[in-house]
């Protein structure tokens, strides 16, 4: 069976007039290596979680996306993350939130579902477990960047908390797959929202709204304002509706995100594959970070609407 | 309309042979008074998730159930507790975890839903929230009882992790309504599993998988084996059966409980509430402290499965 990943780095208000061509192509250029990363990963046979993973980690290294390198700055002017995965063979998952010293949230994640009896761990006692298991160790300012620090200081001093999402400058990143032996992974990774407070942790941690995964029915990876992504359920909404009412991936999907995420006020959107290789990645902003390899081998990168 | 209530102290491995009469005595006692305290709330027109917070409240103040006064205690001899709220009327939602300083993290939960921007605070930025809101904060051996440090002892010598549930000692506490309004609110609060460490965080504080509310469906509180509670996203999936499979809540809490999660090795139980006031209690465990004031105002209190 031939491998599918589809990514995404993030939703918002992009509007491409904003977006100067010099970015626009470091983007693209690094949504193409966070998909070649996890398809050379799937294309040897490994399971759909270490694509995920693998493609996830792309985006976490890079300066580009609110996730590892390059997330957002908290209140405190220091950076706070959470990542989540989940298989979809077995319903096994692992998360993490508030890391502040660990490399990569998305393997962290990965090994509190491999290694521990728990799925989901916080703050230092996550440091705690991350160490133990052999976790390289950073320096809180190995996530810093000056332009993450601007962003800060500008809407602290308008005494605002932004989701990444708000600025031209976007967020959140996940990641789905399915493996050459049918099964499905999903997977994401954020700094949270700019100018955070009081341990404000979002939707990318949580199992059933920022990430889910089931053989089944599909695997998702969600990213927007997550407050309204947690109270919604999202990404196993999008499982349900498929698993109960018998919808398509495409229009599950599509009801989700465009229709009661848009009631409820909620900005966003989701990546997400089925069992037969399908890919949706419906978002109801102006643009969304995003990238697939489908079942023909044929690569997509978009960042806008219309396109 | 009439209110509704119905409530949980935790499930386990409870043989009547095990409860001595003046132990049962204080569990059906204790019961008895959260649900007066929640029912007489409601029964002044004050909304269901004010009834569901007293309910709890009279737990959590009790030390016989693991959540407030009486919580398990973590592999560091502390005290570290979650909970979380939501409204079925607007599909408001708060959420704490990781709290070791504030008397009422129940009380906490639905601040953070009414008075801020987020969904879910943890750590010590839920703490500062809590401050700034005019909590009271308490010392962290206000919550701690001798018999629950005897607990620890027990099996942090043996280096296990254990559930409270899996001890005759119980666990979890919840509580659903329906309010004379005819709007649905559930909520959860725990001290989590006894000699836990990492920051291990459960199913109670994640919306979902612990606690959901939806007039159009039904309000959930969950108690057991968290880590499969929180893959099986429990009490949206009851939801998501009566909204997309047209089930009833008798028959949907029954599959996921009985079905669903007892397949995955998942012990536990939900109660749940839906619009028309129907009460369902299930539970795959061998007792489940419960009780509940139904539209005829009849009080049932129950601990065993065969009564």
């Amino acid at each position: 069976m031939k491998p599918v990943i589809a990514i995404h780095g993030g939703a918002g208000t992009l509007k491409r007039s904003r977006l100067k061509p010099e970015l626009e192509a470091q983007f693209r250029s690094a949504l193409a290596e966070s998909l070649t990363a996890g398809y050379s990963v799937l294309n040897r046979g490994e399971p759909a979680q270490n694509g995920v993973v693998a493609a996830i980690q792309v985006m976490e290294e890079s300066a580009l996306f609110n996730a590892g390198v390059g997330s957002v700055f908290t209140h405190a002017e220091t950076v706070e993350m959470d990542a989540s995965i989940m298989s979809g063979a077995d319903h096994c998952a692992g998360a993490v939130a508030g890391i502040a010293h660990i490399r990569s949230p998305i393997a962290l994640a990965q090994v509190v579902m491999q290694e521990s009896e728990h799925v989901f761990l916080i703050g230092s006692g996550a440091e705690e477990f991350a160490r133990e298991q052999g976790f390289e160790v950073v320096q809180n300012s190995y996530f810093h960047t000056d332009w993450r620090r601007q962003q800060l200081l500008k809407v602290r001093d308008q005494g605002r908390v932004l989701l990444d999402h708000d600025s031209d400058k976007f967020g959140t990143v996940g990641a789905v797959a399915r493996d050459m032996a049918g099964n499905l992974a999903a997977g994401t990774s954020t700094g949270g929202m700019t100018n955070k407070r009081y341990g404000r942790v979002g939707d990318s941690p949580l199992i059933g709204a920022g990430t889910y995964a089931d053989n089944a029915t599909c695997a998702v990876s969600a990213t927007g304002h997550g407050e309204y992504f947690i109270r919604a359920v999202v990404a196993y909404d999008i499982a349900a509706r498929m698993r109960y009412a018998g919808e398509t991936l495409e229009r599950a999907a599509h009801q989700v995100v465009m229709e009661r995420l848009t009631q409820m006020g909620g900005e966003g959107g989701v990546v997400a594959v089925d069992a037969q290789g399908c890919i949706s990645m419906p978002f109801n902003s102006e643009g969304m970070y995003r990238g697939c390899i489908d079942t023909q081998g044929d690569t997509r990168v978009r960042i806008f609407s219309a396109e």
